[in-house]
Order: structure tokens, then sequence, then C-alpha cells
């Protein structure tokens, strides 16, 4: 349902409704085992509620497309990834709390190496310290540029976001990230004629930067990605009368919560830290969007093993989600991230619903194998919050 | 398919197509059993069907919308819901054969009752008889509004129609009817400024009809709903190439028939009135449009028991439908009305296809337990026709 239908449809009640992220949730089976990593876990609380719930796959964008995390997560928030697009800088900029006016323009940084030539050696300068991170990033902001102003924010270990605020600025910049060690930083040019004087800009900063980072190795240069403004997006709490909290202890998904509306709340890196800030937040909000990270970094670290114990970690933590006593309760991913890949894929993602009439289905355990047998089939995952509302009794009839 | 794509491809063969609507067919499973109305029900003539036919779900609207009986027809008549909808008002007038024009504006009333401080007491007057009904129109057609002609046409019970002709008329206007009881009919309202002498009219015309009320009891006060115009529409003949032949009873399902361009033949109330009506119009026409109300009464009404009695109604007249021998039958709902929710739902509704050409699937009843292994999974309500034309060999081929 198209997000002006679902502000046409929708109604506030007493409902609570829970997303439950495992990020990368999907994967495929190992060659050795022929298991995926849901299909090797052990996780009987998971396949317990899979017995109660409805079943199925979601598609986060298209069959054969592989999404950032950001398309990932929009789909889950009932926005159509394909329209509601966003970009890197922005959305980190928002994640670190930064004030991002709609007039700014933010990009993600990160620091690096580079060799004498200019090549780059490490796209990652070692992974420095987070500390480190804020001290070079308080030297370049004493960088001055004429018609902007500048800040550069640390976000953690080689990563900060660059934000420029002034008139006439434009986020029509190409990355200077090459993306492959062995190059050198793309010089900064604009993607379309009104992205030139903000590409000059940004070419003087790196100029600059360059200079105040030389005698600073490992992290003696930086690339930059993902120039955006803020998106001006329809919000959640507007479209489909809900009070949203975000339950994400990493800067993107904070910060991709915010941006359509949820307040982010402040939670420490485990899952136990995730339920306490539920559970202390439960009467002031409608609807948990709950983000588990792990689940995604052993699989693009393509570490097999890990992803299985994560997901058994999810899996030993379930009850006391489930004791909270949603209305409605999704267990989905963003996107698949199988660890025989090490990288996000365009499988479809398992997903099941606990929620007052749902229908039956034959599905015993909550992984892909036996997910092929759930009533809800693949579906696109933009239409999971209606589910969702509908099973709530969040939805009036379309039509007389 | 779309309706362009649809004109083009159609053809006129000599083949014969059956639409079998079972109103608010699909249903949830009993607390106490587990088990659907469907699953409930001694249905051995559908069984038999669902195993030499194609099956599956139809999504009416799409994911978590709940539909009106209208979108939930003219999804299954071709018509994207989404992009054709339809005001009750101009549905039941054209139901009940009044010769709704372009320009007027039609309503949809319920008498009901109020208590001395104007607050409804009963929305539906006690149900009044439709004689009583015919009485009471009859003297609110005796009221005289500046600048448009009224007519009020009694439609069963305590429902009538309300249409205004005149010039410069709008259909932006607000229900009356405040849809609960100790509440107050709300005053007429534009909902938009091209609305507000038609309201005007309107909140004359109400003013009026309660003074002539004022000692008719139970029946002293109307409600208004659903202000619209007759849709401009292409037509099914035109599209499809297709003679059709609409097999309603009730009102508001005769003018969804007639606005697609259905031929909306005289009928009884009981399904053997349909099977006769279907025969002697055997010869006429391609395309029958047969609506089965009872189901969705039963469900309406929270009485699974009656709606598997109702199931089984349908079940055993099935055979007389079987012996006219259309070359596509489709066995189908126009939603779901689960007797355990007492309401229509969002639910995908049970559907199956008796064609030439179709893959076998491994459905051996008609239910929503059995049609999960369904070959058509769940699609589209408005790809039924589509699929129907396809195997009645009435599709030309797309390209090249």
């Amino acid at each position: 349902m198209d997000l002006d239908l679902a502000r046409q449809l929708s109604v506030a009640n007493g409902s609570k409704i829970m997303l439950l992220v495992m990020d990368g949730l999907g994967g495929l089976a190992h060659p050795e085992t022929g298991r995926s990593e849901l299909e090797t876990a052990r996780t009987p609380n998971l396949d317990a509620l899979a017995r109660e719930s409805a079943c199925g796959f979601t598609l986060p964008v298209a069959l054969g497309v592989t999404p950032g995390s950001g398309p990932g997560h929009l789909s889950l928030f009932g926005y159509d990834p394909l329209k509601f697009n966003i970009g890197r800088g922005a959305l980190e900029a928002v994640g670190i709390d930064f004030d991002l006016r709609p007039q700014d323009v933010a990009a993600r940084g990160n620091f690096c190496t580079v060799d004498g030539g200019g090549a780059i050696t490490d796209r990652r300068a070692g992974r420095i310290s987070t500390e480190r991170c804020a001290e070079l990033c308080a030297k370049l902001c004493g960088i001055r540029l004429d018609g902007a102003e500048l800040f550069v924010e640390p976000v953690r270990e080689h990563r900060f976001v660059v934000v420029l605020r002034g008139d006439g600025l434009s986020d029509a910049v190409a990355d200077t990230d090459p993306q492959r060690e062995g190059a050198q930083p793309l010089e900064p040019r604009a993607t379309a004629s009104e992205g030139e004087a903000t590409a000059r800009l940004v070419a003087r900063f790196v100029e600059e930067a360059k200079r105040v980072l030389a005698s600073e190795l490992p992290a003696n240069m930086l690339t930059l990605r993902g120039f955006a403004r803020r998106p001006d997006w329809p919000s959640m709490p507007d479209v489909f009368k809900l009070r949203l909290a975000g339950v994400a202890h990493y800067p993107m998904y904070r910060g991709l919560a915010k941006l359509v509306g949820m307040e982010a709340l402040p939670v420490g890196p485990a899952i136990d830290d995730s339920i306490a800030t539920v559970r202390e937040n439960w009467g002031r909000f409608d609807y948990f969007f709950v983000h588990y990270k792990y689940t995604d970094t052993a699989g693009e670290d393509g570490d097999f093993d890990r992803k299985v114990a994560k997901l058994e970690e999810v899996d030993a933590a379930l009850p006391s989600l489930l004791e909270l006593g949603p209305d409605v309760l999704m267990v989905a991913g963003d996107h698949s991230t199988p660890a025989v890949m090490a990288a996000h894929s365009w499988h479809p993602v398992p997903f099941m619903m606990r929620a007052p009439w749902t229908r039956s289905d034959a599905c015993d355990a909550f992984n892909e194998a036996a997910l092929q047998k759930g009533s809800l089939g693949t579906f696109p995952a933009v239409e999971a919050l209606s589910l969702a509302l509908a099973h709530a009794g969040r939805l009036t009839k379309y039509g007389a």
C-alpha cells in the first residue's frame, strides 16, 4: 500500500507492534553440510514462534536486487525503497545526532592510508581508534572554506561525517572513494551542473585536508562518499498514526529510524541492552524497531560459525522480548548476508509474524527450508508493515 | 494486465466463462476446533472441483487492506481497485435501476431512530419494512430544493437512495452518518470548496426531512453517506470483448455489474434462482457473474455455523452450475469475512479455476489449508480475469 493510502486508512489504537530486525538474516547452505546458518543454528525459541506465526520471505527491493542497509530497512518501515532513497552522508550525520538542516550537504568520510605516490594502501587506515578519529576531525574542522561553514564529526573508528552548510549547495557531487586499494582517491566532481560550485568547495577541503593529515600516518588521507541532503519525507507517526521507538546502537540505523520519525532511544551494544531499553520505554510507544547488527557483521566477514552463534544469541533473548507481550511481533531481516558470500545478497529474507487473526501454516521451524511452507509466501518487504497494522486492528476498510 | 493491454489482446470466441462469487468467502480458524469455515464444511463437490482446478488465493487490493464490496468485486472484474473507486451512493442508485445521469449526485441513506436530544439510538430504525421505507421515501420526495431536483428512492428495509439533479453539483460532501449510536447525525459539510453549494442543498434537505419524519417513529431521522457521481469507466464488453450477464439479487452487486457494462438480469434471492437465471440466459452471454451473498451475511453476523451451512448450500448447488458446461469456471470471493472477526478482513481469498490447459496441483480440497499447495499461490485478484480469458482462448499473443 502506498503512503497516501496508508495515511487514509490507518487509525490509532492501544495495540503494540514490534519489529525485530536481525541484520543480514538470510543465508545460504554451507558447502560441506548443505545447511544454511539458520538451518544449522539451534533456535528452539524462534522455531516455537514459527509454529504460532504466519511465515514466509520478504523481498526487500526486487528479485535479484541486493539492497544496502538503507533500502533494506526503509522497505520494512513501509517506504518503497525505489521511491525513497537516501545518501549515506545524510544517514550517518543524522545517526550521530548531528543537527542536519535541510540545506546542508553531508558526506560519509573514511580516513585511509596512501603511499608516497598517493595510491591507497589501506582503505580504513588500520581502523584507527574512535578517539584518534575524533582528534583528527577536530584538526580538520580548522579548515576554512569560502562560502560554506564546515563540520567534521567523528563516527566510529576510521569513519567520520563531513557537512557543508551555506547557500546554494548541492549534493550532485561524485564519491572520491575509488572503492579499492592501489588507486588514488578520485577528484571531487559534479555529477550535474548544479553541483559544480559544491564540488569546488569539496576539492578545496580535500586539498587542505591532505596537507593537515600529511604527517598523521596511518590516517594520512581521506575519502568521501554518499553526498546527500536530509530528505523531506512523510513521517511514520503522521502516515501510520504510531508513536515509534528506534532501538538501534549503530549510528546508521539510528539515523534511519530518526529520518522516518522514530525516537531513537539511547541503547548499548548488546541485545540485553536493547531488551532493557524496550522494557523501560514500553508504555511510551506503540511500535518498537529493535535492531541486531551482529548477524550481518559475521556474514560480511564470511564467518559462518559466528553467524550461527549470533542467531543462537538472538534465540536465547527472544523469550524476554515475548514477555513484554507485543500484540504483533515481526521477526525479519533487512536483507540476506550469506556467510558463504561474505556480502549482502539479493535472496529473499526469512520473515514471521505472530499476531491475532493469522492463518495457520505448516512451518515448524524458522529457517529457509521450513519457511517455504509458509502461508505468506515471498512478498514485498514494503508490505510487511501493512500486514502488521491490519493484524493490530489499525487499518480501516478500503472502499464502499 | 491493465485495461489498455486487455483491450489490445482480447478477442471474442465462442467460449463461456463463469465467475461464482461467494461473498466474504475466506475465513479463519474457530478457536475451539482450529478449523476455518471452509475446513469445517462438508463440501464434496467443491473439493472434487479443486482436484480438477488450478488453485490458490486472490489478494483483492493489497496485503493488509480490507476491501469493501466495491473494490472486492471490481478487482475480480479486472479493474484495479486503487484506480477505479466508486462511492456507495452511485452503486446503490444504479443497483435499484435508477437512471443515474452523469451530472447527478447520489448518496446512500439510512432511516434511523433518534432520541429527544437528537442522538441516534438505532442506526437502522429497527429495520423497518421495505413497504414502510417506500412510504417514507414518497413523503420525502415532496421536499422542494432551490436549484436541484430531488429523488428519494427506497432500496430495502431501512435503506434508501437520495439523488440530486441539477447544474454545478458536486460529490465533495462528507457523510452525515456518524457510524455509531449515541452520537447525533453530522452536519452535511463540504470536503472541498467545490462541494459547498451541494452541502448547503443537502443540509436543507436534512432539515426538511427531520421535520417530515418527526412523528414517524422508529424512523424519525436519517443519515446519508457515500456521496458520489456515476463513474465513466471503460466497459467490460468493450475492453474484454465479452457479452456479460450479472446474476445478483442484491442492489449493490447489481449496481456494480451494471457500472462495468454487464446486463443485470432479474433474479430471485435463492441460489436456485441464480442457477435458473443462468440456464435461461445461457445462449445470450459469454460471461456470467453469479453472486451469492449469504456467506458474507453469516460471517458479518459472527455466525460460524451458519456460514458453514451456507458454504454447504453452495456446494450442493454446484453440480447444476457445472452441468451447464462453462469452459472456464472460477470459484472466488470478493474478500474474506471470517466469522470469528464478524467483519470483512484483509486475508487472501480462496480461489480455484477449472479450465482447459491448467497445470495440475496438489490441492485435494477447497479450503484455506489445502489451497496453500495450490499452483496459483497468492495473486492479485485483478489478474483473475486475465487468467480466465487466457484459458478460454480469448487472449492473443503479446509482441512479435
